[in-house]
């Protein structure tokens, strides 16, 4: 694949001279339009050792307009990014809407350099390959463009740029002391390099081979590949801009969804009338479960296993009950409580994904997410936030994300609250009419009682569709507060062991 | 003063039953009305081990409405953490306006620790609680309130808690591992807090003993004292809430300021006219400057010493042109470039400063501020977006920030670009008649040049305010870009190699 972009194409300086005004200009263009669209860009700058791809960055951070535009460097992994499962970092680092993110380096760096190192076999290699184009696909249908460049110099132009890079030319001295490690290895990441290109060289995320020896072919190139990519994006139709839940500091339009008749979910397996504890029995259990789960927790820390606990449930399920008897269990220092609410403007600025992301506790920590990442298929999907496309594709995206957690170690807790309609009734009731309890329920919470049949067709397919092996579902039968408290110390305490080992 | 602590007081169950209902109330109540008023309020929950601070966090974040509170514990501190001045991991961690931290382990702990074994002097111990002093008092009339509790147990009850955990109370198997190590030096301790308390225990921001042996007394009189804190600071005069500045998501209502006289200023004193270069001169000393920045910041990395550059300077001055040079002698894997516009809501909830300091580069980095904090003293005051008690307490903030850059043993560049009134009406018509520029002109910047004089008093001010030892400006002459540029690239190497030394 590479040969085909040795084809030694020059640009003469008057050319050059000629060329960059206009296309100086259009970029700026472009870069107005994707702010207007609220389009966010990643520009991945890869390729060959002393190809010049500190140059091309810098030629682009002159060229666009630099206040929006982000040079990101992945390069040295701090501990807090080791911590987390490996797209952490680039999470934290992508563009908010409208704006352009360069990166140097990027997901595609640390697979292919540990494979050429033999610290990954071909197989890890491949599922590292495929979550990157899991990853490139889910930020494409959330609205952003990935322009994908490749910086190519064949072995014999590196080595002479590599030999001499003093050569009487400006800007040679500019070599990294890491640039010679890697050229030894020409072979082996050309070889690599081409297989993680074809199997990511997707529709929507094409790569672009840019021939690197001659430097005004390159920049030209680099950048026109870039400015005919943006175009064509903001050409495309209405349908590829965000959605209604991607559009900034603006309330989304609800879009009714018909309620469906009442059919019989995973809920209704659920024995909630057997499901009650003595006050006894309770404060027995519980003591002993916390006390497990105190043990359980040291012994993580130590072990620098961390978890993610997932709450969700009816309103008035008793979550915020629950999620204190999980606290008073733990040492507050090892324990973040996540409250989801509506999102900051930088939030909505991102994939919907991307607040989650932020929140992954360090190594041997606890985090609770009260309401999680489950909102896009549970009230998006209810009340419309989302389209049917955002919401039927996030079963899979949110599927990804777990996988991604499990396999960094973490141990991942899904709790659903359940209860029946008339105890969700009892309980409204009883907050109306208790002071300090007032503050628990709005009118949402009633508006939202209404669509009970729509909300338990929605948390049977969450079930479906995302409770897998590795991260399974655990529906709480929740009309016996007593019963619920116990059965969720329980759950996590069972989960955090079996990921102990 | 910590015997003055000891009292024994005790509270029976009946007591303590009766008492919590009205207290969560009004807890909810205070809540509630912190919100409205968007306060944003840190508790700060120290004392000795043995104590329960954690049973008492649990029961504080039991008591509030958890949505609203977030427990931040400050124990492992991470490698990104310690790669910035010491308190930028607090900074990270502050509360939004609205809403409460509850600090367990605060920026008492470390240099308490650190001076108990020996790892600090007591002259550094005196500078660590100062500049405690001085951001408790920067946040507290930012509108924040702190409340600061201290948990005290005598020796012998220490002794006691310590030595039978189990001793067949409910939660008493919740001591934390390293609980012992620290009792151990219970004198030590104890006399280094009682200083420590002495010298911040200031009239805005008292601390607070509280006796622990009784564990219902003490969770009663810590709620309490968070409660009339939170009650006292809601009653006070409008003055002490958040300026213009820091409401949310509303625009700021410029304070009309008058125009002084044109007076002579520290920029009088540039020779513009004699500073100038030809370009034969510009291409050979630019080149040399760039190519001693690459050593330099190459070498810095490896010594993992980061740099700081403040770019400020008149519309039109060459910021983004002089940026771009700096740019080109770096690896883009080095640097980043923070542009500073308008703050984002996250930001505009926090004090000003805290979107300063998550930018902070990591060891070894370079971070440029395109527009700095320096705006609260430049066009905030000029324009009314700050009260002149705001902007007038900013300068020693701002001194007291960069303080702990150079401390941190950062490399802190200031760079005022300075130009004529003449040619800056120059500029700003080229711009208006170059297709590729006209972006780079707005109104804004011609209603900020009929303030021209207002501003270069305000400059005057900053330069003769903030020009510190450790952090001197450096006003650029950059009525002519080449020298200007030249004079750029080699104050920020300058200030490298002397960090370096």
């Amino acid at each position: 694949m590479f040969e085909a972009a040795e084809l030694g194409q020059k640009v003469d300086k008057a050319t050059y001279a000629a060329r960059v005004p206009e296309l100086v200009t259009r970029l700026l263009e472009a870069q107005r339009a994707l702010r207007a669209a609220q389009v966010p860009v990643v520009i991945i700058v890869s390729g060959v050792e002393g190809a010049g791809k500190s140059e091309v960055v810098n030629r682009l951070t002159e060229w666009f307009d630099p206040r929006g535009v982000q040079v990101q460097a992945f390069w040295d992994e701090t501990d807090e990014e080791r911590d987390r499962p490996r797209h952490w970092r680039f999470w934290r680092r992508l563009p908010a809407r409208g704006t352009i993110a360069v990166f140097f380096g990027s997901w595609y760096t640390q697979p292919i350099v540990a494979r050429a190192f033999d610290q990954l076999t071909d197989a890890e290699l491949e599922r590292a390959l495929a979550r990157i184009e899991a990853l490139e696909r889910m930020l494409t249908l959330d609205g952003a463009l990935i322009v994908k460049l490749w910086f190519h110099l064949s072995k014999k132009a590196q080595a002479a740029r590599l030999k001499d890079p003093r050569k009487g030319r400006k800007g040679e001295w500019k070599l990294s002391p890491l640039t010679k490690k890697f050229a030894k290895r020409y072979a082996t990441f050309a070889r690599l390099s081409d297989a993680a290109i074809r199997a990511t060289d997707t529709q929507s995320c094409p790569w672009h081979i840019i021939d690197s020896e001659d430097r005004r072919h390159r920049d030209l190139a680099a950048a026109g590949t870039i400015l005919t990519a943006i175009e064509r994006r903001l050409a495309a139709t209405p349908a590829a801009t965000p959605a209604p839940a991607a559009a900034p500091a603006q309330a989304p339009v609800p879009v009714p969804v018909p309620a469906p008749a009442a059919a019989p979910t995973v809920l209704d397996q659920v024995d909630l009338a057997a499901s009650r504890l003595a006050p006894e029995d309770y404060d027995r259990q519980i003591e002993a479960e916390q006390r497990r789960l105190f043990e359980l927790a040291w012994e993580a820390r130590r072990r620098r296993v961390s978890s993610v606990i997932v709450f969700e449930g009816w309103d008035a399920a008793g979550k915020g009950g629950a999620i204190r008897r999980v606290a008073a269990a733990l040492d507050a220092r090892l324990l973040r409580v996540i409250p989801i609410a509506a999102p900051t403007d930088e939030e909505r600025a991102h994939h919907y994904l991307w607040r989650f992301w932020r929140h992954l506790p360090l190594a041997g920590y606890l985090t609770i997410f009260d309401r999680s990442w489950y909102g896009r298929v549970l009230v998006e999907r209810v009340e419309g936030f989302a389209s049917p496309d955002e919401w039927g594709r996030a079963y899979r995206e949110i599927s990804a994300f777990e996988e991604q957690l499990v396999d960094h170690g973490m141990a991942l807790t899904k709790l659903w609250l359940h209860m029946s309609k008339d105890e969700q009734l009892a309980r409204f009731q009883e907050r109306q009419q208790t002071a300090w309890k007032q503050h628990k329920i709005t009118d949402e919470d009633w508006r939202n009682r209404e669509k009970w049949d729509a909300y338990a067709l929605a948390i049977h397919d969450m079930v479906a569709r995302t409770s897998t092996a590795a991260a399974p579902w655990t529906i709480v039968a929740a009309e016996d507060k007593r019963w619920a408290r116990v059965q969720v110390v329980r759950t996590i305490a069972d989960r955090l062991e079996a990921t102990l080992g």
